[in-house]
């Protein structure tokens, strides 16, 4: 089926080169897009020898009403099980046999298949995945099986306080009949209750070449991916279509963030808090500020959080403050785990820290340091294929370009002190959302 | 201090070269041995611009009696809370500001202090963990502040129920009052009674030159690493004695191994499951056969025990083989988490599954795609200065010999179907150990 692809329909761009000291070119970015609206994004890299290859799909949770909740999952585990040519043990076998990792997962806004692999097995990487995401049988056996299997996963994550925390904090900020505040994998009733022919369906509606990215970074030729990839996805006429790709940029609007305390009582040693408040949308071009203030805050043993709480007043092993982006939303918060009896004080302290910078900003060492602590983590994940495989796969999806990492360090070099301290006022003075997962 | 050790008395061996197939050196593995004891291994990769350093040293709670119960543990938090020039901040400060990764773990043989950094950080990196190792204050509030810390992680562990399950099963398996039978963190008992004095005097009597290894990995040079070490570990005349290097090979007697089943009843929605049997111990030459046996079984998606209580009865979300290893002694397991009402399924399964490996060993087909397994996620694993820095460190630590990695794939490819079979027979039809957690 590929043959009708003519590559004069092909749109490839190369995107970015990037220059070592030694004048050697040690990344290339390119992109092509087929005529189907499929995107195919790639990062040759020097001086390695595998390859990380992503298929990215622009649906999950956040797609569903509720009678659909969990069926993005639902439907990631369902395409491990079996297509018109190989068994879920032919397709397990396939990758155990080379060595290479092979898994997925959903978030709220994309669902990714991912496999690391020699650069010599990336044809049958391809070839696996595509075969998974086109040729799927989906029969109500394997849906029956995979059922309960997804049921002890939500007990799993039941039992992990981690899990249950953020989960209640999302179902506080957005509401828990809301897409974005119900749990990616649903409920035990809404899994009970879904059906074969309702995930089949959500199949064919939701897996179209227009809402997919494949991304592959590592010691790879361009041409030779797009080949491959129109190959791999071109079963059952997939490819056959000619659509505009479609990306999960937002509307726009954002969803209201709901501020009030929600609790939930289980028999855990630790009481597990998140506190935040309403944040900014994914591509909102203050999000680099935020990075800064957010590491500042609680991102590494010298920030703010970590000092106060952990240093200076051993109140807690654990403390972090993070950012979640959503097209049309964000969060910000701090999520502590203590002992019962050191709740209040971790309250009061976490509390009188997000005033201080809401009404103080940052100082100009921590910008510094901020900003050294970015960089590093930026360039230190340059040498995993994987980290950059994601970086292109989720640029082309859910961001509205894809910045060279020279823009993006342009990006966080360019944050002042005023930035920074407008972002934290802004953000850190909205209601407060709580969210309280322990034993009283 | 570091002047009184003449080059001329170091001890460097060049032990082994690797060449790609275009001629280059990619790798070369260096190790210098120091009058003081003190070992350093480092590993020169082209291509990357990053440097993975570990200090590994050889004491653990494996070492402490019952009063000294999680002293291990204790000390390696107390080593990041100041030195006679630096604070916990500044300790904090100096590897944030770059970006690096900065971590330690305690085991029950090796304690472990390690940083991921761009190679031109390297020298800070070098130097903050030498500082850490040979000036730390160990005052009693910074004591005082981390008890407080790790009751916390404690407490946080103790809701994990995986961890709750391991521990059971390592607790049943050598004896709750042994010292590998201990979790490694200790106990809210045992935390609350250790003393300042006690912290100080297990630092004194462990961390000496001959019982630590310093292994690098990455953009280095190994004789400029030499000297980096040399003048982060003078202070305090720390390098001032002459010893020899003091591994963890073990005495050659077996710790013995207790049958018997162990429950602890907690309220988690799954019930967490180890069933196993007394393994091989670290350096015991069948552990090539072993790996390859624990892959056949469950060690992937295609994996025996994947397919029979995953893939084909939908029994449980998450199940793996697992070969533990230690001087003296070794474990071999299953881990399974389920719902309650499928415990007793998955026992039946499990049993079945290790009687049959025991009675007829693995297929050809499995042997292959085993061998294919190890090789691809050796090779792959190449890539990562952390994981070459580890390995190194870990050799000379607590293995008998550094093997070079065409050694290991020898090793691997030497592997007979008898080999697999001799070792499954004579430790499947072991007495069954057995640790069950959970509501009922």
């Amino acid at each position: 089926m590929s043959t009708i692809q003519s590559s004069a329909m092909r749109a490839t761009t190369t995107l970015s080169e990037t220059t070592d000291d030694d004048g050697l070119a040690t990344s290339v970015v390119r992109r092509t897009l087929l005529p189907s609206g499929l995107r195919i994004v790639t990062e040759q890299m020097a001086g390695v020898r595998s390859a990380s290859i992503g298929v990215w799909v622009g649906v999950g949770s956040a797609d569903e009403d509720e009678t659909l909740h969990g069926c993005s999952h639902f439907l990631e585990h369902v395409l491990f099980k079996g297509t018109g040519t190989r068994s879920a043990m032919d397709i397990s076998v396939a990758l155990d046999a080379v060595g290479g990792e092979f898994n997925a997962f959903t978030a709220k806004e994309y669902t990714c298949f991912h496999a690391r692999v020699l650069d010599v097995d990336l044809d049958l990487a391809v070839d696996v995945l595509g075969d998974m995401i086109t040729d799927s049988t989906i029969t109500a056996e394997d849906v029956e099986a995979e059922r309960d299997v997804i049921l002890d996963e939500i007990a799993m994550h039941d039992d992990d306080p981690d899990d249950v925390v953020h989960n209640l904090f999302a179902a506080q900020a957005y509401g828990e009949h809301t897409a974005l505040g119900r749990p990616i994998a649903g409920t035990v009733e809404s899994i009970t209750a879904l059906t074969r022919d309702q995930v089949a369906q959500f199949h064919r509606v939701h897996y179209r070449p227009a809402t997919i990215v494949v991304s592959v970074a590592g010691n790879v030729e361009h041409d030779r991916v797009v080949e491959l990839v129109e190959a791999a996805f071109a079963r059952n006429g997939f490819l056959d279509r000619v659509e505009s790709p479609v990306s999960r940029l937002g509307e726009g609007t954002l969803s209201p963030v709901h501020p009030g305390t929600a609790t939930t009582r289980r028999p855990f040693e630790q009481v597990n808090l998140v506190l935040g408040m309403e944040g900014i949308a994914r591509n909102d071009p203050r999000r680099f500020a935020l990075s800064i203030l957010s590491t500042a805050l609680g991102g590494g043993t010298s920030s703010r959080l970590f000092q106060e709480v952990r240093e200076r007043r051993g109140l807690a092993y654990s403390v972090y403050a993070f950012a979640s982006h959503h097209a049309d939303s964000g969060l910000v918060g701090v999520s502590v785990g203590c002992l019962p009896a050191k709740q209040d004080e971790v309250l009061v302290v976490v509390r009188e820290q997000l005033a201080l910078v809401a009404r103080d900003g940052i100082t100009a060492e921590e910008l510094e340091r901020g900003k050294g602590q970015l960089r590093g983590g930026l360039v230190l994940g340059l040498e995993d294929s994987g980290s950059r495989m994601a970086r292109l796969g989720k640029s082309e999806l859910v961001h509205d370009r894809l910045l060279t990492l020279d823009e993006v360090l342009a990006h966080i070099d360019g944050v002042s002190l005023e930035d920074v301290a407008s972002v934290a006022a802004e953000i850190f003075s909205r209601p407060e959302v709580l969210a309280v997962v322990g034993p009283s």
